[in-house]
């Protein structure tokens, strides 16, 4: 008999709801886009509620863009709290669900459940430190330190550092929040922004390139620096339309670490084992995680 | 009757071993020059011996200056590894010790035992994640994270990443592993390179401390956007001699940040409470820890 787990991807243009089981197999599937917060969580709802009704599911995993307020201790807890998004801000999403299921339910940010999800089934097997990187309309990091996401006063948001421009850069960079922070630099639309097309357009040695591998190359140093992932897997959107990308960060983030701390010979920065389930079963790896399901 | 614990804090010119109980008060102290290894640890032996013939003591800490080899899996667990400190490299410290008294023995860097020390008895009390950073010969930092030091493939090294430069800067930095990294700009070697004299003779206004300013609120704003310390605290001979500093790092750092994410209204970036004595009660913290004495 295996079990039913219910899990909810929000992101930022759609929502992902699935049932899965602890193998990771999906057994049902719809896809929501993410309009308006009311219409988008009653929409899921009634997914929820279709599945309910053909037999209880164990737990329930939401996986959410953010920023998002995972502080138990909080009375926004289980928040969307100071998105761009327009409507979102501060729109309540695990407290409402967690009222409507009699069920545990585990939430964390999208990335962190597909850092999960990649530690349970994918490239992180067996690694209780690991990094995601997902690089599309924005840059976000999930983070496995000692097990665990980090907490503190907020999930990881690595995507949002300042690292040192390229000499003679002046682009003022794409982050509505501080313009020429890693999202600024090498997201999508910051591509886009500065080579003045799509990227899906531009040849493998356009010069744009060299700013979005060197962005990310920096903040991988800085979270080997800080936090010693023993892998960082980059997904994402431009990321997988791009691959040759991987080689070109795993090569400027060596160059950057010099012979100070000793990387492991191979597979350091790699792409996900799961490919375009990383996201979704994202929220599954987190509720068998809050079960106490052990992942390794 | 109070426990008696055992603390080495080895650092790079001295090493001070102490005999302190669980409230963190120290009964016996002595301090060794940090010269070549077999003559320290032999000296560091003869003190412990001659507390262990007064009375057992319950546990062992020791923290060290590194980069130091922390996986217990590893064939060369309890090593300093790759030092820059001369005849140091590769250098067997725990499993010595340990072979030598049959306690518990807790290993791990000076920094992040400061890291325990300020979490047990000063700044950081009931702080599950907190950050320590000294900047003194170099710039290290001490991160706990979940209640626990991070580990993956090396403790945190942050004082080795990359910053954004200051407009116009064309100095190179004073780190030999990498030049213009947060040490390299901001220890006190890098300050009087760079000023040309000791930077304690240096006014308040000098411009150099734009650069140390600079390049220690960069690091934190990295510190904070990837593991997310509830508190920053700055010690080190650089910031002791010179707290205005203090402030400054965190108008900086709150600068960087933006609005993106909420840091606490005050005392997010602080001095140590317990001054110089974070470091030779770090090891001490560090055995309590690990004796399953709870600092919260």
């Amino acid at each position: 008999m295996m079990r039913r787990i219910a899990g909810v991807e929000l992101g930022g243009t759609k929502c992902i709801v699935v049932m899965a089981d602890e193998t990771g197999q999906i057994t049902a599937r719809e896809t929501i886009p993410t309009l308006d917060p009311v219409g988008t969580v009653a929409a899921i709802e009634a997914v929820l509620d279709g599945w309910w009704q053909e037999g209880a599911f164990e737990a329930l995993g939401i996986a959410s863009f953010g920023p998002l307020d995972l502080d138990r201790a909080s009375p926004s807890y289980g928040n969307i709290t100071s998105t761009a998004k327009a409507g979102w801000r501060d729109t309540p999403l695990a407290s409402r669900l967690a009222a409507r299921y009699p069920v545990p339910v585990a939430f964390d940010t999208d990335v962190n459940g597909a850092a999960f999800a990649e530690r349970r089934w994918g490239a992180g097997q067996g690694l209780d430190d690991l990094a995601y990187v997902t690089v599309g309309t924005g840059v976000g990091v999930g983070l496995i330190v000692n097990g665990r996401t980090t907490r503190g006063i907020g999930h990881c948001e690595a995507g949002h550092m300042r690292v040192a421009r390229l000499p003679g850069a002046t682009w003022k960079g794409h982050c509505p929040f501080h313009g020429d922070c890693v999202e600024g630099l090498a997201a999508g639309p910051a591509i886009a922004a500065c080579a003045g097309r799509d990227g899906a357009t531009l040849s493998d040695e356009d010069p744009v390139w060299e700013q979005v591998v060197d962005a990310l190359a920096q903040m991988s140093q800085a979270l080997v620096s800080i936090a010693g992932p023993r892998k960082i897997l980059f997904g994402g959107g431009v990321i997988a339309s791009r691959p040759v990308l991987i080689a070109r960060i795993e090569a400027q983030l060596r160059a950057l670490i010099g012979d100070y701390l000793t990387l492991p010979a191979e597979d350091f920065v790699m792409a996900p084992g799961l490919g375009s389930l990383a996201g979704p079963l994202g929220p599954i790896a987190l509720a068998l995680d809050l079960l106490g399901d052990t992942a390794t």
